[in-house]
């Protein structure tokens, strides 16, 4: 049986990168030492996180004004780091367009009642609307002299992604793009700062990436040295252990992106393998979106039948036939396919065709 | 040419974890996905970082009433979470015994003077005496009402240890024992946290261990979700997506440790190939060890010949001769020889056969 994983992250890795680092695991080309081992203060680990970097600038066309930080602890750490690196002495505007971005939110306020040197507002929600569509942002609700206006891109619980930025009146932009970067095209000049935890288009759990433009490094230094963008990038994303494994799978994930065509080919590739699951669910008389149709992501699709009870049932006969980690959010329920940039489209054709089939059988 | 890797970590870990690693890589336990690939909410996980704990619990003997946690972000984000969790209202004392103790205690520092809730005190040091032993600790100085006293077990740069630990004055103990965790049998009911960075006894980089008598668990929400104790403990380390793959290894190790015998039969052999070391430096009238003979750690060995000449003259034909990363750390010099659970006592003894060779070739 094949089988087809729909997890939302740590998600599907492109079998040729899982089989060269299999091959490499007990000797990292010839130094006798497997990447597991490798020092992060020798030659070819500093050799593996510079190709990393440099293979990320290229593929997201990242200007050279910007820092690329590797670090760990996920979005959520980044959360607390945003506004602890970039509001002193603002205002940070928070976009909740979904589960994530409102924790992004109320993380930012929660450090700002701890501090009180910086104000949090929340700028626009659709959380009356169970974040089923993205909510409206007014730029003249923004103060200009504000720090930051903050967005989620891809929406990964509820399967909403901003493909159109919001107009922010002028204030820098910073984005969690942990499920959609590198999965479409974005501008990395239209941010001040982009972050992603890596485990759903870059591979791996355990590292998160951080473009920053240097103009909003900060010039004083943070309560603490792990939570500061300056000290970061003045070590090369080394000032501790890096997590080195994760680093060395992303770096080869980067390399298979750069082999498939560049962001532009796997954005094409993503639209492909998501027009076709949405067509079939628009023509189901089973299963529907919750999804506002304009507002919808090409990485996470959530559908439902009409009741729970079919829901739990699809769910079950799905995951026997080999279709993983289709289960929706436990927050949400119903389905989701997560289909990232190394889910491959016979995937979601063999989906298709399994829904159909359900249908046929319990729709009768 | 066989490879020892000396490196103070990342670090050596055992063939046979690497071996496993390596079989399963492309498919966990006929699950079709890569560990790398599993979510963390699915069954494979959860019974792995379940193991992972369980086997820790047993090596350790971590007594029901502590919490055990696989966070992120090193045991340089535990300088802060510490003081940030513990020390409210109270006053922190640190006792210096090595360049991460000084980190340890100036980023504690760092957020007492940014928050002003606490107060951070430096109990004792050995910065005088370039850290080369320990210093004294005078239970006399400590206030009775104080949150803690931080130490480090094990100083990985200059190769000091502390067996006996120091008289607190009935105040908590709180460890940072990322280089000699499991590596020596320490009584964890002596401490109320210990904490490690994985990447020298644990395995891969990327994951931190906590382990946290449940009484100084903090009772209100401290600034960051991510930094919040509680929060990581009631969440059995699933507050946010687990560094999967580097705990997937450190069970893979905490195996490996069992098989051998546990904690004990590893201190034993640990002994045994520090002694081998020790034994040749201490007769050899080219080699010498900067550090005080009753504060020498198990772990980290550092020696020196006379001039910096004949240390880089070593180091490059140690390196040649297929000896890892032996350079001492960069704040120091000279060499450094870091020989945790995983090294081989075959290494020892070629090394020490290499230094002697080396020794006929130039002292002469």
């Amino acid at each position: 049986m094949t089988i087809y994983n729909f997890s939302a992250g740590p998600a599907v890795l492109p079998k040729s990168v899982l089989e060269l680092a299999q091959r490499e695991l007990l000797d990292y080309q010839g130094s006798g030492m497997s990447v597991l081992e490798l020092s992060h203060r020798q030659k070819e680990f500093d050799e593996i996180i510079k190709a990393a970097e440099h293979l990320l600038r290229e593929l997201m066309a990242i200007p050279d004004n910007y820092k690329v930080l590797f670090l760990q602890g996920g979005a959520s750490t980044q959360f607390t780091t945003i506004p602890l690196n970039l509001a002193a002495g603002k205002t940070a505007y928070y976009v909740e367009s979904g589960s994530w971005g409102k924790k992004a939110y109320s993380e930012a306020k929660k450090l700002s009642e701890a501090l009180g040197t910086f104000e949090v507002k929340l700028l626009a929600t659709s959380a009356d609307k169970n974040y089923a569509e993205l909510p409206e942002v007014n730029p003249a609700a923004i103060d200009q002299d504000a720090a930051y206006v903050h967005i989620t891109t891809n929406n990964t619980i509820e399967g909403t992604a901003w493909y159109k930025l919001p107009d922010t009146n002028g204030v820098p932009l910073v984005a969690d793009m942990s499920s959609n970067i590198m999965s479409v095209r974005y501008n990395v000049e239209d941010f001040a700062l982009i972050y992603a935890g890596a485990q759903k288009n870059i591979g791996p759990a355990g590292v998160t990436v951080v473009i920053i433009h240097e103009d909003f490094l900060n010039d004083t230094p943070t309560l603490s040295a792990m939570l500061d963008y300056k000290i970061q990038a003045d070590n090369d994303s080394l000032y501790n252990t890096p997590p080195t494994f994760s680093i060395y799978i992303a770096k080869l994930v980067f390399e298979w992106v750069k082999t498939l065509g560049g962001v532009d080919e796997v954005e094409r590739l993503n639209s492909e393998k998501a027009n076709l699951l949405y067509t079939a669910i628009d023509n189901s008389k089973l299963f529907t979106s919750p999804v506002k149709r304009e507002d919808r992501s090409l990485n996470n699709i959530p559908f439902v039948t009409p009741t729970k009870e079919l829901d739990a049932l699809f769910n079950r006969e799905a995951d026997d036939a080999g279709f993983k980690n289709l289960k929706g959010h436990r927050s949400v329920g119903g389905m989701r396919a997560s289909i990232y940039n190394a889910f491959p489209l016979q995937g979601v054709l063999d989906l298709v065709e399994f829904m159909a089939a359900f249908e046929k059988k319990y729709q009768a």
